[in-house]
């Protein structure tokens, strides 16, 4: 039987998230509805409907202002501002389905472990294990600052403080309440067993935190771990703590070796590669006919806004393009505190020096490579092709409209992966961690960090 | 016509609330199920059926271990632990119901005002405005120590911290996004219009915040404030920021003192006094005839747990009362750092000087004057007199057990106040604020702290 391919829905909570511009595209509902909790009670039906594993939910907490020094190129084309907080649709998304999983974007930077920890667990409750957190350390200057600093913090810091920040979560997850504190007795008058209820009494260079865990475990007790590092030290981070890799690079190849090289180092940290899951990006423009397809795509082109991708690549990169002003000069990127190797992304693998123009040119238009766009066929062709060369588990797929561009894929690719044998046509049963790894793994596997917290006497799987 | 009376729910995301003990009732299903999203969807079906205004959620963000120098009373006795984060059952109350508003309790002590204004005005847009903040200041102990303080900052120091947290929040709900900045203008190519987003550049004792907010304006801009300060500076507080003030005192005529003494100060702050709603506390048995009624509150009394009581009041007073063992001696306070007023309401207004034991003793038994009890024209006429004798505006209802003391209220006690003319058939439209305040008042009313942010040039209601 061929390999299944899993497959995440990547969404935001704001009237634009990557389709540069395309908020003005009429059947675009998001650009109004965003904020609507039917919106998202929708999408996650139609998301069901198609089988998806999960809704994967971006974040940023801050503007996109480093471009042209200013917030204004964002605010104008919407460029993930306004935004909302992603979390709360969560649980509504939840009461309306039974399989879909949620990830989760928070910031370990700017969020504390004691009260982060309390959040996470109770999303995994009401969802009943349904849930992900996808740990960024986040790139925004400008939420630096709106968090009282002035400066963001250094990019390895970030690292440093994430890592300890996770070290916290997982002793409030793992090791404070044991299996079976909660005996709910009522002869012998006791809700909880206190000897069994453990302080955690973490002591570290960024947070003293004594415990106990406020809630009591949930289905997962740790959420399932994404992570999407790029750097030397982000990759490091994953290796160590991801259990879903979400990695993006210029070209297919280029991707496989970053998800090997975590495999790598996840495996030199005692962990099987294979309690890692990778995923890419995927954009798709789908319709019955080839000229159909197309059409769309030229649709989506004309919309497109060559300045809000210039606004959100400086505030992800730390690269303001606007002071690049001589044409035929050679592009050459200057040192930048954001540790967004992503920025480098322009030029790597790319032996031909590029000139500024090139480069300006290449935000000025949707380019075809962002997207497979054919018939039904065509697109599980590419998808097919896409998925062995990049050596990926899944995708995520993120959308130019919605939910008409997931509404296209759920009606005409789905069916066609799934005959092809490589989509599922049922959700497995259990929480997110189990569809991901198995039956019965519940919890953090062996060989994670997060696992040696778990208490010896406790036997569930 | 009869001035009709506001009813809320109090209630806490936590195996058990307020009824000390009364986990152990086989009929009450929060202890197995406060963790479940349709617990709380369920909850509020019934609330909206019993045109209740708003569902109020209490919440700590530490545990109750005053008591004995212990947590271990608490854990054993399900006192407000375990206890999940109460704000995310919200969207999914939010998603079954129309009109049914949701009060969520947040600390300023330990959260940051950008991330928490994001927050908020999420939950705002989500609910179309059927939402409120209770700002609470913490009174637990071990909150200060699990956000690695060495103690609590000092109380009045928390409300100054409260102060300015308000002021921020402020700034950002009000005066960043001015109405209408979000344009959606397809054909100019403007989602929103930059010059109507502005920072906010707040720069004070506590916190620096450049801003700009990062969601657009929600249905109300500020949430509702609520605000249950006893204290001299937390009256104070309420005064400048409350628009529903929770009151609680050891007699009616406390309450309604407190009452008066807050809305006198508002008017020196330059407020309407009408502009704030007040609420105590009410706790109702009820059943179709008296016997059952006391039947019904001799099987609570059963179940109850002095010791649960004695716990709760370690954390929220400062004092362990395990600490008095000399029963005769006079009892005395000593002095705490804690601030919660309330501590002294065991003597306050009492002439007679209380023995420990007295004092002791008033915790074991669930005792009559916490609720009304009777059928329910007894009910109903006991909720009149409390209201008269109080001055209150409206009741935060708590329970002895879950949906059972809920439901018995809707059936039985609805129908009487409706047949008195004192409570609502039907619910008013609008956001929160327009069902307290009355139709086109939206937003923070002319007087309130908040409301001098606004723009000029906007001229909605």
């Amino acid at each position: 039987m061929a390999k299944q391919i899993l497959f995440n829905v990547f969404e935001m909570s704001s009237a634009m998230h990557n389709s540069h511009g395309l908020w003005k595209h009429p059947a675009n509902e998001r650009t109004r509805r965003y904020k609507d909790l039917d919106y998202w009670t929708e999408l996650a039906l139609l998301l069901e409907r198609g089988r998806f594993d999960a809704l994967f939910l971006a974040d940023v907490i801050g503007v996109y202002d480093v471009y042209q020094k200013s917030k204004d190129a964002s605010i104008r084309d919407a460029v993930q501002v306004p935004l909302n907080d992603p979390a709360f649709a969560i649980p509504a998304m939840a009461s309306v389905t039974e399989h879909l999983s949620f990830a989760l974007t928070v910031s370990t930077t700017y969020e504390h472990p004691y009260a982060h920890a309390r959040r996470m667990s109770t999303l995994d409750h009401l969802t009943k294990g349904r849930f992900a957190w996808n740990v960024v350390t986040s790139y925004l200057p400008s939420a630096a600052r709106n968090f009282g600093l002035n400066e963001m913090i250094k990019h390895d810091d970030r690292y440093e403080l994430a890592d300890e920040f996770l070290d916290v979560s997982y002793k409030l997850w793992e090791a404070s309440w044991e299996e079976g504190a909660v005996v709910n007795d009522r002869e012998n008058k006791v809700f909880a067993d206190p000897a069994k209820v453990h302080e955690i009494n973490h002591e570290g260079r960024f947070f003293r935190v004594p415990g106990p865990h406020l809630s009591e475990p949930s289905p997962q007790r740790t959420p399932v771990i994404y992570q999407a590092g790029s750097s030397p030290k982000g990759k490091e981070f994953a290796a160590k703590h991801a259990e879903c890799l979400f990695v993006g690079g210029p070209t297919p190849e280029h991707t496989k070796q970053s998800i090997q090289e975590v495999k790598r180092l996840a495996e030199s940290y005692g962990r099987n590669p294979d309690d890692i899951k990778a995923f890419t990006f995927l954009n798709v423009v789908v319709a019955e006919t080839t000229e159909e397809a197309e059409a769309k795509f030229e649709e989506y082109k004309r919309l497109w806004s060559g300045e809000a991708a210039k606004a959100q690549y400086g505030g992800s990169s730390g690269y303001d393009l606007s002071e690049y002003t001589d044409l035929d000069a050679v592009f050459e990127y200057k040192h930048t505190e954001h540790g967004q190797s992503r920025a480098a992304s322009l030029t790597k693998d790319n032996p031909k020096k590029l000139t500024v123009r090139e480069v300006l040119e290449s935000f000025d238009t949707l380019k075809r490579r962002f997207a497979i766009v054919g018939n039904p066929q065509q697109v599980a062709d590419g998808i097919q092709a896409y998925f062995e060369a990049t050596g990926v588990d899944g995708f995520n797929l993120t959308h130019m409209i919605t939910p008409g561009s997931l509404v296209d894929f759920v009606d005409l690719v789905v069916p066609e992966l799934q005959k092809r044998g490589i989509y599922k046509t049922e959700y497995a049963p259990g929480t997110y961690r189990e569809k991901l790894f198995g039956q019965g793994k519940r919890h953090l596997q062996k060989g994670h960090p997060g696992a040696k917290y778990r208490h010896a006497e406790k036997s569930t799987v």
